[in-house]
């Protein structure tokens, strides 16, 4: 049942990537030079079509079955002083999940999307990092292998988040090992930390890339050292989109953390997958940059859950309404451009 | 049955614009602080709430029935060759938008929006601004009672657009007279110009503003003198939202301009109007930012018709799910911050 046995094994994944269908793109851009609109006037929701065309890998694509997956997990780190809340908000949020409480529940049904909560071992913190690895090779495969187990085939598209109290403080140091910098450049107030803990987490950030400074140009061993189980998950569950035809979209700072080493193991390895909305949390516009990407939503939130990318299901669900429903010049009886 | 039926009776009005209720937009803000998750993480939407119950009046705002109203009309100004389309095209869209082939027929469905197109006096384009007023003053107020009357006290919200080939031209002239400079400044290739047109769209508005001078500095007579029959019923609907109590999404470049003369007939005019997309169209970022205002999407688009307000109404859905439906930290048994 083990889908990478090794993190040589899951490396080889990360080197055989299967490239999107440009067919399928080509076909939707054909069709919508002859829909009723001035061409290119409806932006980005035409490139989204195509985008879906290219890595669901169909010339019409769909968005039946979107899901919404939410990984938790629980962090040594926490030790160290990094969060104002205590590491029992974890599970007692899985649990506020199950009962339809929280904003992730609502934004899913909004979305027309299934929600699925899975808790990563939340009994078991990971290792506090600035001390010792994180995770085990065994320990982290286990969680990716969750994570690419979760993403099922039949999906259309899945949108990725997450829970875990002091999960921004692994974030950011992750950030740090794949593009450079430390914690002043990566590290935010998360949950909403004082001046005086922000400052403790960027220290405990900085001692934690020193310490480990040998492992972390290995983008995969860098998620195992810094990262937490929901984050491997996260790196897992977008693996998965790739080589099971479904495009990401992926949330906040800590989910577009968790997928990074995907993009630094591989040229191209998140094409397809599409940073949601830009976070209100210090260093995700900088992720995001590094990435090359342009988030769909800048609306000044920072809860994680998936909760922004959830709000992006609906923007991707207008540009295929547009896209399948326009009647093209020719059927509506509209004069072309001069 | 006439609404307004001098142009000082609409003066009057926008004199008299009422306030919001500041009541019902603290206690959504009281009630946010409750929520299971940590104060102020979901950004704008949580902002999107108040901003609903303040100008719906209630301290639970809804969203059950929304419209998009979409206004067409034809321009005189067409006869300069100011568009890469024929006039016939405005017609021609209104009976695809009749028909449910065109963008905002999809997205109104999407959003879970009621479409009302009002076509007003089609065969009738305006005078070529060009060379005299658009429209009398009897024109134009009949054109502003159509889009007050056309909303309806009972709704929830509204997002409002417009169809009219050659109507970016008469926006740009608007945005010039309220806002100062001319085509340079406003003019943008519209559905899709080219060089040796875009120079001539922008020459015609230039000679419009000094044709016109005298008359511009009062915003509704600019209106009156500039803009056409579907700009004069956004403004008169957007100003109808503000007295019936129904919030207002604004499209893009047209609409936005069409609407700016309550912003500068009155202080605060717009407050309860919100631009819910910034537009390809040159020029439309600068009319945001002189009105003061932030879009709540940025993706690309310059189709009109209200597609862009529409894209943004599940946001506003979902922040309003969220206010609902979320557990508080009572309910939902989590901790809160140490």
């Amino acid at each position: 049942m083990t889908t990478f046995a090794t993190i040589d094994d899951l490396a080889a994944a990360c080197r055989s990537l299967p490239d999107g269908d440009e067919t399928a793109a080509a076909a939707v851009r054909a069709r919508q030079e002859q829909l009723t609109k001035p061409p290119g006037s409806l932006g980005e929701l035409e490139s989204l079509v195509a985008w879906l065309a290219r890595w669901q890998g169909h010339p019409m694509p769909r968005l039946d079955r979107v899901e919404v997956l939410v990984f938790a997990g629980n962090h040594g780190v926490v030790a160290q002083g990094v969060s104002p809340y205590p590491s029992a908000v974890t599970v007692q949020m899985v649990a506020n999940f199950a009962h339809g409480g929280a904003a992730i529940n609502q934004l899913a049904k909004n979305a027309g999307a299934a929600l699925r909560v899975i808790p990563l071992d939340l009994d078991h913190p990971t290792a506090d990092f600035s001390v010792a690895p994180a995770m085990d090779e065994a320990e982290f495969l286990a969680a990716v292998n969750a994570g690419y187990d979760a993403v099922s085939a039949d999906a259309d598209l899945i949108a990725l988040g997450e829970m875990g109290i002091g999960n921004t403080t692994a974030a950011a140091a992750l950030a740090g090992a794949i593009f450079g910098g430390g914690g002043e450049r990566w590290a935010g107030r998360g949950t909403g930390i004082d001046d005086v803990g922000l400052a403790r987490k960027r220290a405990v950030i900085d001692a934690a890339l020193a310490l480990h400074a040998g492992v972390l140009a290995n983008p995969l061993r860098a998620a195992m050292t810094l990262g937490g189980r929901e984050l491997a998950a996260i790196l897992g569950a977008t693996l998965a989109g790739r080589f099971k035809k479904v495009p990401v979209l992926l949330d906040g700072f800590v989910c577009t953390a968790a997928a990074a080493p995907l993009a630094a193991a591989a040229a191209g390895g998140l094409d397809h997958a599409r940073v949601a909305h830009c976070s209100a949390e210090n260093g995700h516009r900088a992720l995001v940059a590094a990435l090359g990407q342009t988030p769909l939503l800048d609306l000044g939130m920072r809860l994680g859950e998936a909760s922004g990318a959830a709000v992006a299901i609906p923007i991707l669900r207008a540009a295929l309404a547009c896209h399948t429903g326009m009647a093209t010049f020719a059927e509506a009886g509209v004069a072309g451009k001069a």
